[in-house]
């Protein structure tokens, strides 16, 4: 039998027992001082918030051996049992469909891809679906239930009604995909915009853990950006948040398909490098990967094609920082591939657009394959199935 | 006697008690249970927060007379007591130094402007510490001590520290404004950039009560903007944030004095409209009210200024709205003064960048005198003195 929901069975501790779920997640096993150090609880409210969660299972306590002091009692560590439950993510990218099994502490057991002929949802919602019973059939292997469905998707997408408002990569408009999901599958289903659940699996696991305020830049098919401010991901008033794709960075650079002149996506995406590096060199390359070659091979137009999709890159990146001042910008997505070619030109590009001290923020690369994207997934659909409400919301 | 600032008195509440004062503050009389409701805090954790704060007589309860049910007990309605303590704003500008008197509801009491014979801090710091000086005798007739002065000036400001770091403005390094105003006067000194204080006074008592994430863009002699995320002030983890005059919106664009090239401030704020008013008409203008009234007149070229200065406040706007979504952006400033010569082009700009559902975003203009700056450096002593914390910090 699959748990119930904590906000179902707790709903008056949920914020403070979801603020304590996730610090254990992510920096656990935790003595309980040390959980009400790191979320600014009482040691009572802590106490109060971890009774539900370790009556539901969810968390557990072991004695520290290793930290026994000379004298009084034992510290207990506080840790979450990741056997307690399992969840699906799914990525749905242009040409396939990532799907994980994760634990409860989104470790990954089993992952899967699979190939998509199209990108229309007549072609998508069936793979998907597909894919998600294949993965509960794994899941019956582990002898515990799955709890939740999370399903990531670029675009304007609206968590709470589940709904792709618009997803201009896939030609996506006002698809239920909880819906359509949640009626073929029977699980309770999330689905957000796929860069916002990349930030919650960085966040909580990746490179993000401990910072209150940092932005996560995702370069490749599209250019997106994930932030978190005041420890909380940005969701954006009307569903929109981290669009640095659109940022229009040159009122004579190339139309996009936004309506707006000169967007970042339109110079440093894969689609937009591609067309360019095809016309300055007059080659009728099939992919990027064959730009990248050309580039690499020293051919001058191409490179300089990368050039400026790394200033662009970087341009956007020094916006961001002048706006919000982050500790830390992560940049990753599968245009990390030829970070070789515009690493400078990025980074250059951002020192001068940083203003004054903003310029201190941390710029690093990290490469996050779209397993990672998919356990992305998986972690809101863990969000959902502790609680529906963040701290003081 | 000035009463102890309740984060002295009561530090172990002190993030629950500055939310509860700040929410009294800006939506009271409140009942207990409205408080409940608008800060997500139990009602148990509201009697806890209240407790010290009706003890020290920065709350007080009245019967609801009005409000009086049918059946059971009245309701008692709580209020912030304003004539418990005063605080001092000043805010200064390039030509003057505005201060204010308030209480502890922030309402203004006194105001009172200075002109400066210059920019530098030997010419400033002591006009303002006189400033300061004559309102701590105004305050003498109100028979209440002054708990706090609060300084806004315009750069990368130090809140921490109390230093303005980089004032480009007024031409400052590392001033360190709240150790000399300090010594000077023997007021606890609150620095913070003036932006983010007129924010602080909008979250409180202007367009942004009620909202948890807005914009305010401010236009004028240079181009700020304070946020307002997840209901919290953006700082920037290096203190700099909403720099959005330094936003390079076209790489052809003027050089900015901070070496970046086509910022929006190098395009749109007054000094700029100026000197490109200037060079268009061949007219030696001693001011921008020259430059608008030569605009209002009709001149072409004049025109033409403010419309690509309309156009570039409006991509600066579409930018924060595509990075965070707010639900509002509020435009004030001295710059308004020219909003009906470039008011369709912030729109349409801003209509044009703006990404998807992003557009949604209300957009709103709203004239704030420099008094209305510096009431928001009072508000920010206010903060101070209630608790050097936020909720969740
Ligand atoms: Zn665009
Ligand atoms: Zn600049």
């Amino acid at each position: 039998m699959c748990p119930a929901p904590l906000h179902e069975t707790v709903p008056a501790t949920t914020p403070a027992a979801s603020l304590v779920f996730t610090t254990v997640l992510s920096h656990g096993p935790l003595t309980r001082a040390e959980v009400a150090r790191r979320t600014s609880l009482s040691p009572a409210a802590v106490t109060k918030a971890v009774r539900p969660l370790m009556e539901g299972g969810y968390l557990v306590e072991d004695l520290d051996e290793g930290a026994r002091p000379a004298i009084g009692r034992p510290a207990n560590l506080v840790r979450v049992d990741g056997g307690r439950a399992l969840f699906i993510g799914v990525k749905v990218t242009g040409d396939e469909i990532i799907g994980v099994l994760t634990d409860l502490c989104c470790r990954i057991r089993v992952a899967r891809h699979m190939p998509l002929t199209g990108r229309e949802p007549a072609v998508v919602l069936p793979a998907l679906i597909a894919m998600v019973q294949e993965l509960l059939v794994e899941a019956d292997g582990f002898g515990v239930r799955v709890c939740g469905l999370g399903i990531a998707v670029s675009g304007d997408v609206d968590r709470l009604d589940g709904v792709v408002r618009y997803s201009p990569f896939l030609d996506w408009r006002d698809v239920p995909l909880a819906d359509v999901a949640g009626t073929a599958t029977g699980l309770p289903v999330t689905v957000d915009n796929d860069v916002r659940a990349l930030t919650v699996a960085e966040q909580w696991f990746g490179a993000g853990v401990g910072l209150s305020d940092f932005a996560l830049v995702t370069v490749g098919a599209g250019i997106g950006c994930g932030l978190v401010v005041h420890g909380r991901v940005v969701s954006g008033a009307h569903g929109v948040a981290g669009e640095i794709g659109h940022l229009s960075i040159d009122p004579l650079g190339p139309r996009c398909h936004c309506g707006n002149q000169g967007c970042v996506e339109g110079i440093a995406s894969d689609p937009a490098i591609l067309r360019e590096v095809r016309a300055a060199t007059g080659r009728p390359l099939a992919s990027v990967a064959e730009a990248l070659e050309l580039a690499r091979g020293g051919d001058p137009s191409a490179r300089e094609v990368y050039a400026r999709a790394g200033e662009a890159i970087g341009r956007a990146i020094g916006s961001v920082v002048n706006v919000l001042g982050p500790e830390r910008v992560i940049i990753s997505g599968e245009g990390l591939a030829a970070y070789d070619l515009f690493a400078e030109d990025i980074r250059t590009a951002f020192v001068r657009s940083a203003f004054g001290t903003a310029a201190r923020c941390d710029l690093m690369t990290r490469p996050l394959p779209f397993e990672e994207w998919a356990r992305g997934a998986a972690a809101t659909a863990i969000q959902s199935f502790i609680g529906p409400h963040t701290y003081q919301d």
